[in-house]
């Protein structure tokens, strides 16, 4: 795999979300202090918003309060047959305010349980995606 | 999921690293310009090093060039169950040198075909992990 090269063939927008649309688990990319970090959620697709469920005081909560430029990336990778697909959606991380985040929180069920009442909402600026396999 | 609450266990260093070195994929997050870019790879481990193989003109051939402070991350979330863990392993990704590149690069195939000259090291300074699950 990697960023580029042969056996690897880009994906058009279009296809980026509609690989999105039927994902469940994404990971989220920020920087926190001097260090990138990478945390997996389960999420839903609002239209080009990304949308997940988090906590007031975990770094995701934070970043959703400020306001942060995220990455957020979704594969499916098959290990054995060495074919799949990544996407990759950046834009800014915002919390959604009161009037939203009833409806969104009911778009995503999130697993590990426990109160999460903040709703993340990352406004996609730009799409990628790339197949992986025999081109 | 997300960063932190209930239903998520912290794993210790000696679990987070049994968990690496059985995974096959994981992902690679580092900034490019203004945004963060998360890019799969196969790897492998050796000792407290991932390695991974690419391209000397990709993203991640450029930053192991250069030397940039990334981190890597690699899951297993099972969607149905919602159980499962994510280890994220933070440092800095180095270009192997002649002399390690013989003998890195035969720890990993990589997916994409091609040639793929350039092996990536990240010495990981910090590892951390969490299950995710009923407690």
């Amino acid at each position: 795999m990697g960023d580029g090269g042969p056996g690897l063939t880009r994906l058009d927008a279009d296809e980026c979300w509609a690989l999105l649309g039927h994902g469940h688990v994404g990971r989220i990319a920020l920087e926190d202090e001097d260090t990138i970090v990478i945390v997996p959620v389960n999420y839903a697709v609002d239209g080009t918003v990304v949308v997940f469920r988090t906590q007031e005081e975990n770094l995701l909560g934070r970043a959703a309060s400020w306001g942060r430029r995220v990455a957020f990336q979704v594969d499916h990778l098959d290990p054995d047959a060495h074919t799949g697909w990544t996407v990759l959606a950046r834009g800014e991380l915002r919390r959604a305010d009161e009037q939203e985040t009833e409806r969104l929180a009911a778009l995503v069920s999130p697993w590990a349980g426990g109160e999460r009442p903040v709703v993340g909402r990352i406004v996609v600026a730009r799409i990628d995606g790339r197949r992986v396999g025999p081109s």
